[in-house]
């Protein structure tokens, strides 16, 4: 067979792929958000049984002779069409080193392992999840070590969610950070600090729904291939272009949780929703790396929802749905609050400036879990002693510590500086889209739609055809800076503070 | 191979055909729950490649020749293994009669049917949907006469539904049934009607979702095994036994709608629920068929949810939910409301009297239509007619006329007869089941698990071991007789109308 032809079958087979990822993924979804508690076993075998048929299509022996084949005719492939090669070729090299029966396995204990953890957190009982967390973590070096024997296994984690990040460029990313973070935290922490009291008054959930679909609107997202569902801990997931689902958390009495959750989440969505039609059901579809798709989620909850103008946009309706409750706060007043810099409890809801001292406690406890100098057993300790030397605070239990978060009973090591380094790459790509549109004139006319279309014309549409570094240089024009997140960070809290 | 190796190599089949059915009946609950309007193009795609999967392990060649196989060994099978080969048989025996393109097709068609429908319903607009419904109409002709090529298109259609059942059966039953509501409706319609505009003030859907959540503690359903979903018209799904879905559909202004739609559908959830352990993830597992489970639904809908001694357990639960919509309504005043009998547009929302009368205008039309004496273009016409003779009233639109309704568009044709026959089977069982345990005491201390404890035991755990007519009489001792639902209809309706 020439290329072509091989490369047609090769369509088929992602085609194939698709499919099982899709029911896949649906099983996850409908898991988290709608299955009743007490499924999760007969929900395993269904599981296990289509993981291991996407297993086999996607590193089994006849895809492993097909991509070989191919790889033996790329001289006849177009550019485009080698890097889809490349990024599928990658997957599989993965998955073709882990033995199908331990992968099989593996997903069985993630399955087991979100079920159990939604327990434990409402349960704040450590106990329970702890031996699934020592499976989760000694299962992650092994498949480390098979995939890339050479490298330390947790390089292999960041790697993996990031390609091109290690431990050594996100210590030192994450120590510039600090350098300047630390000090900026400590002189907000002397002036008087903006009131917030009435972001924590009753506000009805039904009530805070309306506000989602106004969030929503303003972020012009298509609704009608975008959903919002409800569950534990928010997140995004894509079946395809055209079928996106966010997912929030309302909490009665705190309207800025979920509400900067579905913006958050209404970046996400934003990414998967413009990924180019052309790649769609290939291996070049959705997000260019979880960085990336960080920097779009962070773009949206905090360079621009935290932002005056965009605030001056969606307030009305807030004052609307809310009379009581916003009573005398007028918009200037809630940009304060929102914007209070804080040590506190919960990642998801820190302001910008703690949020990355939230993601180093993480990577540390990571980083000592897959290099073994901390066990499991020791986590929440750990989790404590390191709250309170970056933030200054107490945890008062697991349940707001070292539960809160549902990465690791995912099977997520290694994906938490995605945050950060997302963070870091919204402001370079907020400057760039600065210098090109009236981005502040924009948001306070709640026209979000030229800031939109400008991301999916020059970000989004790519879906992976690009590496993370090749794209945002693609994008901003230059390589990665942090300084520009930095100097933001340093901008914008010194007005607030002054 | 010997018999039981065989079987054991026929179990593992099933347990093959069980994934599928899990993820493709998660495909339908998503797209009816939780999906964005327009995704039903990419959903398509995935059901169909794994329709088509399901098909192959269903009637494939080697499933074909497996259970001829089977088939000549079935003296060394027990009697359940006997029935289980029967049961599956069947299903076999119907798809391997239709060409596997012409299956996946057909549930394509239902996929992209069911979005139109709804939307259809939506917007009031018949000619949209049509298209479809002609599609489908023709499709079910086609696969009866693939099937039973000897027997009429609709007796086909009937007997998938419910074993047994042919249009010179259903005639006889619906005719008996006719003869009695007619007159009784008439004797009852020139009495006062009871009061009812109670039911019909502002009830707020969050209240009602904890009315439903009363509703479903006081029906002994485990919720650790049941969630309860929103859609435009309610049903119930089952994954497994221990993993059932209902939904509902919450109307501001009609509090009965919910409420009779949530016990209904758990009618069907406590017969999955209680659906035998050893029959799991084989054809023997579920409803023995679709009037049996309508005979559940409807027990617990009308003969127990519309009973004053019922009423009498959750009312205080109503009054402390709704204190002013209630005000000055005592229970026997709400218990003869919602026991008003009277002829109405929605099929769902009827007294029990009417509700067989919706139910043969449906049957009459299906029935014309698999007959091609009545065109899918005047089916709106056609409908206003029988509306207006069989239940005296005008139908103002579509979507409170011949759109109200799911099952066309989700291709089941045959399907409705089985609600008025499950109706008649549920007053027997009940006849049986007051003859051995006290059922208004026990109604009336909100105490039901002896009574579906009791059904378990007789029904629920039997799965399809038997055919519907010895079920039946295995549960009551009697053959079937449709005595028994027009006697209870009478004495109730004397009564709440002397």
């Amino acid at each position: 067979m020439k290329g072509q032809e091989l490369f047609r079958k090769f369509r088929d087979l992602e085609r194939e792929i698709h499919a099982y990822n899709h029911v896949l993924s649906l099983l996850y979804l409908d898991s988290v958000t709608a299955a009743p508690s007490d499924t999760a076993a007969e929900r395993g075998e269904t599981l296990a049984y289509f993981t291991k048929k996407q297993y086999e299509l996607t590193a089994g022996e006849a895809t492993v002779e097909l991509v070989q084949n191919l790889k033996e005719h790329s001289d006849e492939l177009s550019d485009v069409e080698k890097r889809e090669l490349e990024v599928f070729s990658e997957e599989l090299d993965y998955l073709s080193k882990i033995p199908c029966e331990e992968y099989v396995e593996y997903q069985t204990l993630i399955n087991d392992s979100e079920n159990v953890w939604h327990k434990a957190k409402l349960e704040n009982d450590f106990a329970s999840f702890a031996p699934y967390l020592e499976r989760i973590v000694d299962t992650t070096r092994r498949f480390s070590k098979y995939y890339k024997p050479e490298l330390d296994p947790y390089d292999v984690c960041l790697d993996q969610y990031e390609p091109g990040l290690s431990r050594k460029t996100a210590d030192t990313f994450f120590s510039e950070l600090r350098s300047k973070i630390v000090p900026l935290l400590a002189e907000t922490q002397k002036k008087a600090q903006p009131q917030n009291v009435f972001l924590f008054k009753h506000y009805p959930i039904e009530l805070q729904r309306k506000l989602s679909d106004e969030l929503m609107r303003l972020l012009t997202i298509d609704r009608t291939h975008c959903a919002i569902a409800e569950t534990e801990h928010p997140f995004t997931l894509e079946f395809n272009r055209n079928d996106v689902r966010i997912t929030t958390h309302y909490l009665e009495d705190n309207v800025a949780s979920s509400m900067y959750s579905v913006i958050h989440e209404g970046g996400h969505a934003l990414y998967e929703l413009g990924s180019g039609k052309e790649y769609e059901m290939t291996a070049l579809s959705g997000g260019c790396s979880m960085s990336m798709h960080e920097s779009q989620s962070r773009l949206f909850e905090n360079v621009i929802g935290r932002s005056l103008p965009f605030l001056s946009a969606v307030y009305p309706t807030m004052q609307s749905l809310f009379p009581e409750q916003l009573k005398g706060v007028d918009c200037t007043a809630f940009y304060r609050a929102v914007n209070r810099a804080e040590p506190s409890l919960i990642r998801t809801e820190a302001d910008e400036l703690t949020y990355s001292l939230h993601v180093m406690v993480r990577y540390e406890l990571e980083k000592a879990l897959m290099d073994q100098t901390l066990r499991v057993s020791d986590l929440p300790e750990a989790w404590s002693t390191l709250m309170r030397e970056y933030l200054g605070v107490t945890v008062p239990n697991d349940t707001l510590g070292v539960l809160q978060d549902s990465h690791w009973s995912g099977g997520m090591i290694g994906y938490f500086p995605s945050y950060a380094l997302g963070s870091a790459y919204s402001a370079q790509i907020m400057a760039t889209l600065e210098r090109e549109l009236d981005v502040p004139a924009l948001l306070a006319a709640g026209n979000l739609l030229p800031i939109t279309k400008w991301l999916e014309d020059r970000l989004y549409r790519h879906g992976r055809r690009y590496k993370p570094s090749e794209l945002l240089e693609k994008v901003t024009g230059k390589a990665f800076d942090p300084s520009f997140y930095t100097d933001y960070l340093t901008k914008k809290f010194t007005e607030i503070y002054r």
